[in-house]
């Protein structure tokens, strides 16, 4: 008997993701800083909310968008890290209690929780500052032109037009109507944004043509939506065992959802309908884009 | 009669500062970026956090540097920009209730008492995207290799080992007995670091030797140290509409300031040290270096 094509691709991506963690962790905690005064705990808080827990599929994307191109390893591990490092700032800052007030993250209690307020807005102060002082180091890429990009790249999609830019609209989302136009742009910038980062980071270490990097862009932005969609959708029928924190918070809250505008089942055509789209920014690579057709079935089908 | 030299400075200075603040300001402005989405106030508060109040002084501490290696105006601008944007995130973060908790900055209220707290973290989250975004673009300098310098200079100003290592170690020095070489670290850090950053810039930017560079760095760290024992001083002696705080905040908040380490005679006198050896690595730069002695002069007389 054949098993289902979209099973098989999540149970290979999940394998590949396992895989890829134990080589990408020793890298990105070798990135972190030493703790230099030793009674304070920024570097560990730093270290808790980066290493361990999460599943580094934004690494893991960057690490296949950069096989595409002939990247090696150290090059994509190192524009992994970097991005890691936002995407930890960003759920550090966004657990706190003036934003999300939330205790659990990946199963864990969440930084604030740990180590305190304070302790928890200047790790996250510190990871962002990081993820371009990795960036910038030769290590990344030996083009100077090269780690520029990739810094102008994330800055952007890190900052007031992107990600902060979507957190915004989140906060102002709360408690009022929203209707699917603005959810859709605040998911693209939210999480969309910096997918999208890990998506073209290989073409621009690549050195690929602008027409790659934009096809490599609008699949990242569809791929951040769709993820978006996925998240709301687990809000509502997720397990809080397997997704880590707790289930129904966004809905508790007054959060407008892709579940609550459209309705479940809408909302699960919608997500289709960005995966099909997201695809299809992939048909001009053929198979080298395999790996990133893989994982945007494995978000699509995730339950956590 | 004559003027005594050190009120001439301070006078030269104040001129200099206010005329640099008319040329620079605008363009200050013209990095912010434009609000996308109608309903949120995101840019309003990162430009309310940066433009107006401040008196400018590490972007004009920036262009002084670069005068030295006959820097064009426009990258001095653009570096002095990136780090008033750091230097803004920072105030915005340290105001905040789980930190500093103050609730007027430049007689104004602070950020998250005029915005909320949630747009306050994001505010300053994204001004420190932003200072890297504007290092990045190629109007701050035509030669990679000297952006990215600038980028990794900052980084490491900015981050764990600098300003917010500093800030960490200003957290666990509150309500304990602080001795006088941890607050040396502390204001060398949370402090000096930014400094440092903003008068070797100008030496990144015309390309100067790396002797050059560091004894401009070294310079920058004591002026920051300078710089923070004032504050101390003014905590305890300073006019509250002056400084447009409220005074006697630190120790209220039994905070280890170095007037209460080593007593108010006792902290002017290292001030005095602090700024002879300041001014000792401009020996080499002989007249070049005239504008940054004043302002290390203006800082250590400052009545704000």
């Amino acid at each position: 008997m054949e098993m289902d094509s979209e099973v098989a691709a999540d149970i290979t991506v999940k394998r590949e993701l396992s895989q890829f963690a134990t080589e990408f962790e020793p890298v990105l905690r070798g990135m972190l800083p030493r703790e230099e005064h030793p009674r304070t705990d920024l570097v560990e808080a730093m270290s808790y909310a980066t290493v361990g827990g999460g599943k580094y599929l934004r690494p893991y994307i960057v690490r296949c968008s950069a096989e595409m191109f002939g990247v090696p390893p150290l090059s994509s591990m190192r524009a992994g890290s970097a991005v890691e490092a936002v995407h930890a700032y960003s759920l550090v800052h966004d657990d706190l209690p003036a934003l999300d007030n939330d205790d659990l993250r990946r199963g864990r209690p969440t930084c604030h929780c740990a180590f305190g307020e304070a302790t928890a807005i200047l790790a996250g102060d510190g990871l962002l500052t990081l993820a371009f002082e990795i960036l910038a180091h030769r290590e990344t890429h030996a083009s100077t032109a090269t780690r520029l990009e990739l810094i102008a790249s994330l800055a952007h999609a890190a900052g007031a037009s992107g990600m902060i830019g979507g957190q915004m609209i989140d906060l102002d989302c709360e408690n009022r109507t929203v209707d699917f136009t603005t959810a859709g742009i605040l998911a693209r910038k939210k999480t969309g944004a910096l997918f999208s980062f890990a998506t073209s980071a290989g073409a621009i270490l690549g050195r690929a043509s602008e027409l790659e990097r934009q096809a490599l862009s609008e699949f990242g932005s569809d791929m951040g939506l769709a993820f978006q969609i996925v998240d709301d959708i687990l809000d509502v029928e997720g397990n809080e065992r397997l997704i880590g924190k707790r289930a129904g918070k966004d809905a508790d809250a007054g959060k407008a959802t892709f579940v609550s505008i459209l309705g479940l089942e809408k909302a699960k055509s919608e997500l289709d309908r960005t995966v099909r789209q997201a695809v299809g920014h992939l048909e001009p690579f053929d198979c080298r884009a395999d790996s990133l057709r893989s994982i945007v079935e494995f978000i699509a089908s995730r339950d956590r």
